[in-house]
């Protein structure tokens, strides 16, 4: 049967049948919100305890409503201090430590990613209002949020999950 | 000290000092890829045994070097099907079930949100080239990737992370 699934694969490949096209259209997001903290200027790690304030668009405030009932909120941000000559589309050392062996971008959580989306599961400490207080997001002041989403571990949690052994050094 | 932060912020916010102001400019992002499967039509669950490939940029096929060796990838995409009205900036019934309380649409894991950027984790069932087949993305056939990144426990899985207890019903 997996032999049959690739050739099928391929009859699909070579005749380009039921095969999407990767979409040109750009996506275009405005975005929501906000950050603020002490951090002035982008750096690889210390951000465990930053505290930051996700000061969200007045607009949203009724859209935040319940999301202090979870403990832990995913942060969507658009990482927009990267230069466009620092990204890649190869493959990178991660955390640019030449002793980690080379990994393809999208195999890492570099910044210098295709589309500089960060992303953060972070412990939801406090809101007021349209202020959301967190703690360990690793975006300096004044990066634009793209979205905001209640952290759900059925969804969201697989602590199992494998991960090669250089990522332990 | 929580009462003179919180003074402290008043007083920032009254003098409109060290508060950035929400970024007008909108964030673009071109497709890395784009969602191949058998669902055509959007739907609200049954997610769990879809299989879809990930079908990836040629000129990305390097920036994938190594996420093979993951066992769980998270995606985000573009919610691209839902149309400008039906998004929202205000409260929903989860799930659309009216016998949910009302949540701020940020509070949920609805497709209606301000930016419709949708994030699943899934488990990667295999690499072939720039093809990845995954289990379980709540993505229609021909929905565009934005971003691919390794699930890393340490970083993504709070087991314990709270919930309200109508998530549960």
């Amino acid at each position: 049967m997996r032999w049959l699934s690739r050739r099928l694969d391929g009859l699909r490949g070579l005749l380009g049948m039921r095969v999407p096209a990767v979409p040109r259209e750009p996506a275009v997001f405005r975005p929501i919100g906000v950050v603020r903290n002490s951090v002035r200027e982008p750096r690889m790690d210390g951000w465990e305890q930053v505290r930051s304030d996700l000061i969200v668009r007045d607009d949203l405030l009724d859209a935040l409503d319940g999301i202090e009932t979870y403990s832990h909120i995913i942060v969507l941000f658009h990482i927009d201090r990267v230069p466009e000559g620092e990204r890649t589309t190869g493959r990178i050392h991660p955390r640019g430590d030449p002793r980690l062996p080379e990994q393809g971008v999208l195999a890492t959580r570099s910044q210098r990613r295709p589309n500089p989306i960060g992303l953060a599961v972070v412990p939801l400490l406090r809101r007021r209002k349209n202020i959301l207080r967190v703690r360990g997001l690793d975006a300096i002041n004044g990066t634009p949020v793209l979205d905001i989403k209640p952290y759900v571990p059925r969804y969201d949690s697989v602590p199992d999950a494998k991960v090669p052994d250089w990522t332990a050094r």
